[in-house]
């Protein structure tokens, strides 16, 4: 996507130095554009662990290119031990993302039927996190293309019944194309629908305490020209009350085969007003995002709790610089749960790169039939 | 209430300066304890407008001192057009709070009925500002009262099923004693819980933009010692998914005498997750936040719009100064709501000076029967 008019994903190899991974390092947007190289497995987990980078496909992506790090460092004896320690370091680094052992999974697999030398094994570690992030690009512009119906038939319906024209969208957090290598999942449609001049106005949810919506998403709609508004985490209710919101669409970071859906804290929240208000509420998602192997979101999906710093205290821009003010009491706590779980009952719909379905474990198998056994 | 141990309200008259008003200006809390000095009824308009105060019971307490202020300040000639237009500035500062409407006219009503000489006319004007205030901490003294019972009962509850002892307790926004002049309305029955020795724990939303849970809430709970931990707003979902909250209690700026509940933005939003799992939600409020002329909350009670700035920007602490920060894009803009409506139906029981009723109606008419014609 775009940055100042040109054209970027968000982590990338360039030609002439096969050994640095560079990513952009989403903690200094939106106030700058840092780019950040990754010549480490422990530079890669910390820059997954403290959140330079994050979202559901670009942390798989990463992983994935962590694990070509991995190999390209590993000592010729330890080879095998290097990469399984690599492995561990990096799933351990954000436990609800399902991507990550998604990633580092098809890494190992790669490795073992992966023939000859070392250096042939390194290579396919490199093919192997390319193609993952390819994939994920590839993916996130289908989503778009299934997604965009969507819009267009909202924007149809009320341009016919109302004196509207624009489809107001509500996104949680940030699952726009910093979240991914490239187009984003809930953003895609979005981007889709503007691109064919379908009038669109997304409502971003700040999304505290980190605020990726307020710095990642409304900096990349900006970017490329999508009109929106930010609101505080508590306005999307009152908006679906009056007729305000025409479409909710997130992300997720792990969604069960049954359509349970964790995604960044505070989507329950605003699931719960979307069915409330009749607001069609979709989760847009390829499918490194599902866990196959789990049945009930509530029970199962790990939920990370971060630091309660990130709550007491939040970085923006002050006089030119970036400055981090403490919001709380000195002697007041504060615990911060990362994501929630959103029933699949709340979900209208799941948007895959293989199509729309409804979040149940007959229609996403459906879909996914390859994954019935 | 305490600060530091030393007993204060929020507005009060000192004995040797008849003239002057009062307040602690809340925007610096809770880094810096400031205590602000008004003498016009365009400063209590600013201080109203501009937040330097803010809650139901003590935006009405502050109007009534503003309108004793007015007649102080009235030339004789035009006592009662000056009466009237200081009534006007104070109802607009803030459509969404009945508070002060009501403030306003019982101060009219007072004015009309005093007999004799202006100066006996100020001198009511200022016995009817101090039993508006009066009245507001001992009314919400009694909301403690009546909700006490609560917090016993489910303590008791808890102590016999579960291995915890401690109720917790999620609240929204600021409705404690530096939203009134004393007490509290939602914290009310908390300090008096804590005070008879019941385990009380309080989750407290930071209630974006203006933080005035992270900020206020926090800090009276911190000064009277009842333990609490700052959560973004984004977090109450999850924890009464996990079994987490015990009992949900918040304040109102108005609410209909059909049992709808204006309140702080997002609101609304935890009424929903407190349905869908069960837990109570009880909506604190003295009787002078009631409209008796509205029966639809949704479609009547008017909200407040407020300026964007406070969702793009926020100020905190840093290297012992108060700095302001901008959280967005310079170019993003963004709308700021101040209230929702909680529709009646999700809400379990209201708390008044006068006891417990359902959010209905009959209920609600049954306390007050002398409004009831």
């Amino acid at each position: 996507m775009r940055v100042n008019d040109q054209h970027y994903r968000t982590i990338w190899i360039d030609a002439a130095t096969p050994e640095i991974i560079k990513v952009i390092d989403q903690r200094h947007l939106p106030h700058q554009f840092v780019i950040e190289e990754l010549t480490t497995v422990d530079e890669v987990a910390v820059a997954i662990r403290d959140m330079h980078i994050r979202g559901a496909g670009l942390i798989g992506a990463t992983a994935g290119y962590g694990m070509y790090l991995a190999a390209l460092r590993a000592a010729p004896a330890q080879f095998m031990e290097s990469l399984s320690a690599a492995g561990e370091k990096l799933k351990a680094t954000r436990p609800t993302a399902v991507n990550l052992a998604w990633a580092e999974d098809r890494q190992q697999q790669a490795n073992k039927t992966a023939e000859g030398e070392i250096q042939a094994k390194i290579k396919v570690a490199r093919e192997t996190a390319e193609a993952i992030a390819n994939e994920d690009a590839d993916f996130c512009q289908r989503i778009g293309e299934h997604g965009v119906g969507l819009i267009e038939k909202i924007s149809q319906e009320i341009t016919a019944n109302t004196s509207r024209d624009t489809v107001n969208i509500l996104t949680h957090c940030n699952a726009g194309w910093l979240a991914f290598v490239d187009y984003g999942s809930a953003t895609a449609p979005i981007y889709a629908a503007h691109d064919r001049g379908v009038k669109v106005h997304v409502w971003v949810d700040e999304t505290r305490p980190r605020n990726q919506g307020a710095r990642l998403t409304a900096w990349e709609l900006g970017q490329h020209g999508v009109p929106h508004t930010v609101i505080a985490d508590n306005v999307g209710g009152h908006l679906m009350q009056h007729g305000l919101v025409d479409l909710v669409i997130v992300g997720s970071d792990r969604t069960t085969y049954t359509g349970d859906v964790a995604n960044k804290v505070g989507t329950y929240l605003k699931a719960l007003a979307a069915h409330d208000n009749g607001v069609p509420f979709y989760v847009a998602l390829p499918s490194s995002t599902f866990d196959w192997t789990m049945q009930d979101g509530m029970k199962e999906i790990p939920i990370e709790q971060r630091d309660g710093g990130e709550v007491r205290y939040i970085q923006g821009l002050h006089e030119g610089a970036l400055k981090k003010v403490l919001l709380t009491p000195e002697k007041s706590t504060a615990v911060n749960y990362g994501f929630d779980v959103t029933p699949a009952r709340l979900v209208t719909g799941l948007i895959t790169e293989r199509g729309i379905c409804n979040a149940s474990e007959a229609d996403v198998l459906g879909l996914y039939p390859e994954k019935a056994s």
